[in-house]
């Protein structure tokens, strides 16, 4: 899709904060995090919808996302991590997974800076623990 | 788990509006849904957290729930389904299928009555359609 931001920045000809990256799969930092370490795991082809992805798609999409998912909760030392699949803003499927530090609702944060997710994305970058 | 509400409902020893179920994973309306069709899929099997699930528990879990995503979104005709993992109210590993259809945000329902509920579960039920 030629005016996809996801498609794009799975190409590379957008920046984004990346904290993984596969042949199929990239996962980046969330430019307006509800909580600190919000990231968003999405298959570098174009898929509407959840709906839309075929079954062998779910299962690396989510299989993935657990283990991104496991890293963020040891790097901010979350209690949770919250995964949601909406589908709204950006018109190519994505999982949200959203560390949860013990207070709802979530808001999200308007436009952090740049150097604001450059410093959650080295924590996740630097972190050594075992997931 | 002897006292988890979600392992009872799996071994049939309470009662549920069930959609679907096989040898390792049951679906069920939500007693609080957020939407009319707000559903629940888990595995039989007590796992707290979706981040405790081996991999080939992920792979079944959200391979089943997308399926039942499918069939729900024609059933009621939904715009879009949403779906969520959280892991706070109970405390046993739970997808939440939620049918969006235009007006956010949710909110919970508060007790429907299980009349209410079996209205829906005849509607998905009856759904002849092809998913």
């Amino acid at each position: 899709m030629e005016n996809c931001i996801f498609c794009k920045i799975g190409k590379k000809e957008i920046p984004a904060k990346v904290i993984y990256e596969d042949k199929d799969h990239i996962a980046f930092l969330d430019i307006r995090p509800y909580t600190r370490g919000h990231t968003l795991v999405i298959p570098k082809k174009h898929y509407i919808n959840f709906l839309d992805l075929p079954k062998s798609e779910v299962t690396e999409l989510f299989g993935l996302a657990q283990e991104i998912a496991k890293k963020l909760k040891s790097a901010f030392r979350a209690q949770l991590i919250f995964l949601s699949v909406m589908g709204e803003e950006v018109p190519h499927t994505h999982v949200h997974l959203i560390p949860y530090y013990g207070v709802m609702p979530f808001e999200r944060r308007a436009d952090p800076s740049s150097e604001d997710l450059d410093g959650v994305l080295s924590q996740i970058k630097n972190y050594k623990g075992k997931d």
